[in-house]
């Protein structure tokens, strides 16, 4: 299969990583657009490409159409370039949001979803990162799997429906898990002891789950059903009565 | 200062480690107990000791012993050995027991409490894990940072105070977190999507967190206040009422 030319609509973190690693691989990426100047510029030079400011500007040459931007604004981008690319393949890269919000402007639409918590700061592994594709083409479907897997190890066909459990799963391990070493690092802080206790432990408690079932791996007062302890710690929660809600709800589902 | 010799009163989770890695850097385990005949004779083996299975045989020539068994035993251990080391230095490894447990029993009393989850299965990188000592006598506490920082690069001195908090902070981290990873487990289960899924999330949100503030490295609906996000995932999780009312109060939580 011939690889795809790119285009890529968007420059915050997700075209970002993804833009680099497209380079990476030698991809071409004929254009990146951002309605910020210098986001586009920034991107653009970094991956050796064209960088737009203006959507009616957008290269007609590509083949996969990569749209990046806030879940509140795919449906926006897609109204404004549906007629200058009627019939191109256009992806949305979000987690949250269906495929179908671009079915009324395009025949060839679907999802390139890679499922991963990125920041411009940070590299990451993306060999192993999930890359889940969706249309309702098969055609479309072979050439989106064909780029993920130019870019990943894994990629996997997941509908709509699949990527929005998809998605709830992944706020209660990335995003709700982060909130808990937020509680973990304000509790230390405040008594003026370094997070750096902690660190070590976040990690170990994500590699174990690497290899095996994290039902496996509970451990604690709550699994154990040391009141003892459980009682000691709501004790000394009493000076962070939102803490100790949750504390006593979390405990209560370890122990159902 | 001479290397101390070590008594390791335990064969579980902690003691296996412990021994382990006490043995890999030299130190001198003189013996190993515990009450299960083949659990003593695996662990005494493996580290090239004796093993005993009846306290009363405990070696008096050690310099540091170790407690390093359930929380509700460490008193009953130390009665039962006060009479035979009644002037060394008997120290316990738990986070949640204070060491004033074991001050009816010994002059020399303290805390070796290394700050990391343990299954025999796993190995753990025992350079990174926090050994957090204490003693009520400043000799002790140099004899036990001694030792810390023959097995690993980071030995702190941590009160019993600090010490509880800090336990409470880990079971947010550790225990909860894991609680969540099995929540996103279930759920993707239930649907027939593998967890492999959201394991690479899982570390890189644990990997983020290791050289930067968890409060900055918050993501998801519920910082963003993406409200249409959230009720989507509310209605889908009707058909788990109990996971639904953690990602509620865990959303509130967030929006504080």
């Amino acid at each position: 299969m011939k690889r795809s030319q790119i285009v890529l609509i968007g420059a915050g973190n997700v075209a970002y990583h993804l833009g680099h690693r497209f380079h990476q691989q030698g991809l071409d990426v004929l254009q990146v657009f951002s309605r910020k100047k210098t986001k586009a510029n920034k991107l653009a030079k970094q991956i050796k490409t064209k960088a737009i400011t203006d959507l009616q500007q957008l290269d007609k040459n590509g083949d996969i159409y990569i749209i990046a931007v806030h879940d509140s604004a795919i449906a926006l981008v897609a109204q404004q370039i549906k007629k200058l690319i009627p019939n191109k393949l256009v992806v949305h890269t979000s987690g949250a949001t269906p495929s179908t919000v671009l079915k009324p402007f395009f025949k060839n639409y679907g999802i390139f979803y890679p499922l991963q918590t990125f920041s411009i700061s940070r590299k990451v592994d993306f060999d192993n990162i999930p890359i889940c594709i969706d249309s309702s083409r098969k055609k479309n479907r072979e050439q989106l799997t064909h780029l993920a897997k130019s870019i990943s190890q894994k990629a996997y066909h997941i509908n709509d429906q699949q990527r929005a459990i998809l998605h709830v799963a992944a706020v209660f391990v990335n995003n709700f898990s982060n909130h808990l070493f937020h509680i973990g690092q304000n509790i230390v802080d405040q008594e003026n002891i370094s997070f750096d206790l902690l660190r070590p432990l976040i990690l170990e408690t994500a590699l174990k789950v690497q290899d095996q079932d994290a039902s496996k791996m509970q451990t604690g007062p709550a699994i154990r059903g040391d009141d003892t302890t459980i009682n000691r710690h709501l004790d000394y929660l009493d000076k962070h009565p939102h803490y100790k809600e949750l504390y006593q709800l979390l405990t209560s589902s370890i122990k159902q």
